[in-house]
């Protein structure tokens, strides 16, 4: 024990707290996200992917971002020396790069392409706030060895049958996807890119791609000062930017804007999409809440002749680019797998604004955002937001081994996605408790043991009291906050008579609010039964406590 | 990416390599668990115990055993500081600390008494070896804020019934159940403690404490010289002992060897046992491997005795000793308990023999052992060994607040219990992996995702090979190698006659090795069908293959 007196004589005590940014899950919390996580790796399951778990602890040179030749190691990881001279370990910040060392190292062993699903808890050192923890749980699903486009479909409508399954309606989600290659043929036609010497410009592309995916929170003209000279925040801070002219400042808008700029052309020539204007002019093309069918419907069908004008719009953008017009036809082949697969418009849309924050994607990239809204801290609407993102990374396993091994896959955000649930009372965990026999003579202990022994071997969830049963009052409270449906009572009286109560605490507690006499007569909150029926008559009350839900 | 040329030119590539003393889990190794979880935490659930789920991060200070204010965190422990003059955190090594720190931080919210379960992770910064892993699986459910013993007997019975659920059969493990009072009454017969002054001996105690845990490795006399003056091992290395004298050293030996003893006695007083002496005599007293039904009764018969004879052993051994004389009646409380829940001595018994190796016991002590025989690494048999172990620990949470807060709970080692049940051939777990659609034409990929999307609406596991097309055997080689059951081939000639062919990949393996002719005619390996009837035919190849096994 490390109780130690302090030099002025007092007992310091250790402080009975989680560390700043970590918290705890209790019953439903655990049992809840369990339930999500099963669901979702059924699907990824039924699609072909096996499970993985690599621990928790990687060497920091595994983990690739951070060096290990620095005497303490970056923020963004947990880590520590293992020992003097020894590696750097730190905790996994993603199942992504422990998934590209676990491919690199049984490359000999695994299938090709491998596939695997893997979930569980990642960490983060970064600064807790209200809301952001350190510990969070991903689910993911990734497959490694496969340049084809087709895998990146299949991922795609996995994802949204996964989002569907734990209850997510379709209408109230979309899958965007994009491509890196389409914004590098951008940038290479605004000049942030030269094919024939591709470490050029590297500074400046990954400030115009942050500055992208920041478009939500800055605006256009926020964007657009990044990509420029920089952008003073309201702190007074200053970001210096990607130092871009205006005129290719705007070639990169142009990227950026496609979305809108789509959706303006479908509206301005309404004699060749009659349907898809008038949707949009409804104002349902941003996907709102709560859809009727028939806006599926008509959703579905301007969201066909979407995807094709997006990929000609993109199509004009990158011009002659080679990596660009490569970008355009894999994301023409995604669009076109996936409405083999029946995966319409309705669920997957091609969606340029979509780039992902990560450094380490090379192709096609993709997002699930819950389009339903909610209300904020401040009280103010807004659509709940991504859940899910991923893309292809053909250059990971690379760094260990120095041969291409391409790789596409997908991360869920479990937390979020659970919130979301609840968000949308999508989720009714059971909380019912176990039935609780009280103690009213404590030396016949052994008679309520054999009680619960009797309950639990005919498979009745149930326990003993086993606080100190001098206060009654106390035993039915602790029954109470357990949620108990049932309290068994048995003192002298009925044990002389070969007895037992079972009073019914769920319509105990319902006729204290509000039911009638008449209610109370047919069906008696309490009833003295023999002992050697107590099995019997507690499932006949719990039948009748679920028939009355 | 940390990518980066070495001062000599050559590229330094990242080893991919887990850190010395962690694993990869693959496929089925994963589901096992998973499984095996589930059945116990159902268990836990059943008899009324709540999840929760702890962040794997703790302070130090929280996890105790371990001083937050020195340079660099003990030895045990994976720890680190969370920035300059901050708290020093650190993995958590088991999941009883976390517990009391939660009992301790929600004791105004949390039910009293609060029962938990919990499974997951833990970390031991250990010196790794053959098999000695450093971070592993531990399931555990505990009772916070009671101190009947009626806690510890079902603890006890839910073990035992927490064991059998996985798959291992009455006969092959037995509950022991002993405690520390008992021990603590020992130590005040030969002087080792003082009741009115319980600090004195302290370190005296904790040596006789872990020598004890010792006896299995070894034996009794190894046991005598740490009690005395202390033990020279095989290295070399000199162990200082408790310094007992030789009268005091052989009045713990008599508690050690109490199940010794108490087996002597019913053998040497044939008269008052004889069924009991018989089997003693038969050498089934051990429970051995695999005990007939006729062994599990007699044992039960003898076992019912052997309580109340080792209790009055225990007695006569304690002699005046207040606080042994408490831990005896402690243990015929938890005896008569499991009796009325019908556990009898076939499944837990007292057994004077185990003490466990942690400090913070303080009152009943329990351990599973499975007593079928196994080869070790050197082809010697021996008994499987422990697999669960916990006790009373009343002053883990006192700790924090400073108030008493009794409770007790077991852990059992996910892992070794895994390996106990493979070691059974008790785990028969389902790796069929998915149907395979292979590619013959990459141009038609767009068709093959429909037929597996088909499938897998039909709830059917399948996927279409993404790996490079261009060598068919390659193909057959990956579905072999993810043990796919049918194989999905569709070249130009069927896709012109609107069918696929069909590869039934379990009877081909059959037929290749022993099949006769005529079992190839019944049912061939192969069969052309229209593509309209892909989802009917698998289906019922599938159930052939199942019903073939």
């Amino acid at each position: 024990m490390s109780d130690g007196k302090k030099s002025d004589g007092k007992i310091r005590r250790p402080r009975a707290e989680t560390p700043k940014g970590f918290r705890d899950y209790f019953g439903a919390e655990v049992t809840e996200r369990r339930a999500m996580l099963e669901a979702i790796t059924a699907v990824y399951h039924r699609y072909g992917f096996d499970p993985l778990e690599t621990s928790a602890v990687e060497t920091v040179e595994a983990l690739g971002k951070f060096l290990p030749d620095v005497d303490r190691p970056n923020e963004g990881v947990f880590g520590w020396q293992d020992g003097e001279d020894a590696d750097w370990l730190a905790l996994r910040y993603d199942l992504t790069a422990p998934l590209a060392r676990v491919a690199a190292q049984f490359r000999n062993d695994l299938p090709s392409p491998y596939r695997r699903y893997a979930f569980g808890p990642v960490w983060r050192n970064e600064k807790p706030g209200p809301g952001r923890f350190r510990q969070f749980y991903q689910c993911d699903a990734d497959t490694v060895g496969t340049a084809s486009v087709a895998a990146d479909a299949e991922i795609c409508a996995m994802l949204s049958d996964a989002l569907e399954v734990v209850g997510i309606p379709r209408g109230d989600y979309v899958v965007k996807v994009n491509n890196r290659k389409v914004l590098n043929g951008v940038m290479e036609v605004a000049g942030v890119l030269d094919p024939t010497e591709p470490e050029r410009f590297a500074a400046e592309r990954g400030i115009v791609l942050r500055a992208i995916d920041k478009i939500d929170r800055l605006g256009p003209d926020g964007v657009r000062a990044l990509l420029g000279e920089g952008r003073k925040d309201e702190s007074g801070d200053f970001t210096k930017g990607a130092g871009l002219s205006a005129e290719q400042a705007e070639v990169v808008m142009g990227f950026v804007g496609a979305s809108e700029a789509v959706r303006e052309k479908l509206l301005a020539d309404v004699g060749t999409y009659p349907k898809e204007a008038d949707y949009l002019r409804r104002g349902a093309g941003n996907q709102g809440t709560d859809p009727s069918a028939s806006d599926i419907g008509q959703r579905e069908s301007y969201g066909s002749v979407w995807n094709a004008v997006v990929l000609d719009y993109l199509s004009e953008l990158v011009g002659k680019s080679k990596i660009g017009d490569e970008g355009v036809s894999e994301l023409r082949m995604i669009s076109e797998l996936l409405d083999a697969q029946g995966y319409g418009p309705d669920r997957i849309v091609i969606d340029p604004g979509v780039v992902r924050g990560l450094g380490y994607y090379t192709g096609p990239v993709y997002e699930a955002e819950l389009t339903f809204e909610i209300l904020d801290e401040k009280g103010r609407k807004r659509q709940f937001g991504s859940v899910a993102g991923g893309g292809r990374y053909d250059d990971l396993v690379k760094r260990f081994t120095g041969q291409s091994v391409p790789a596409t896959g997908v991360s869920i955000g479990v937390d979020r996605l659970l919130a979301a649930l609840h968000a949308k009372g999508r989720i009714t965990g059971d909380t019912t408790g176990p039935v609780v026999v009280t103690v009213m003579d404590r030396d016949r202990m052994a008679d309520y043991m054999g009680m619960v022994a009797d309950l639990r071997n005919a498979g009745i969830r149930a326990e003993v009291y086993l606080g100190n049963p001098k206060n009654f009052g106390n035993q039915l409270k602790y029954a109470d906050k357990r949620q108990s449906p049932i309290a068994v009572i048995q003192g002298g009286n009925e044990a002389a008579a070969g007895t037992v109560i079972l009073k019914d605490l769920i319509l105990g507690a319902q006729i204290a609010q509000n039911a009638t006499l008449e209610e109370w007569k047919d069906r008696p909150a309490q009833l003295e039964i023999p002992r050697g029926d107590l099995v019997a008559e507690v499932r006949k009350m719990l039948a009748q406590e679920l028939l009355a839900q």
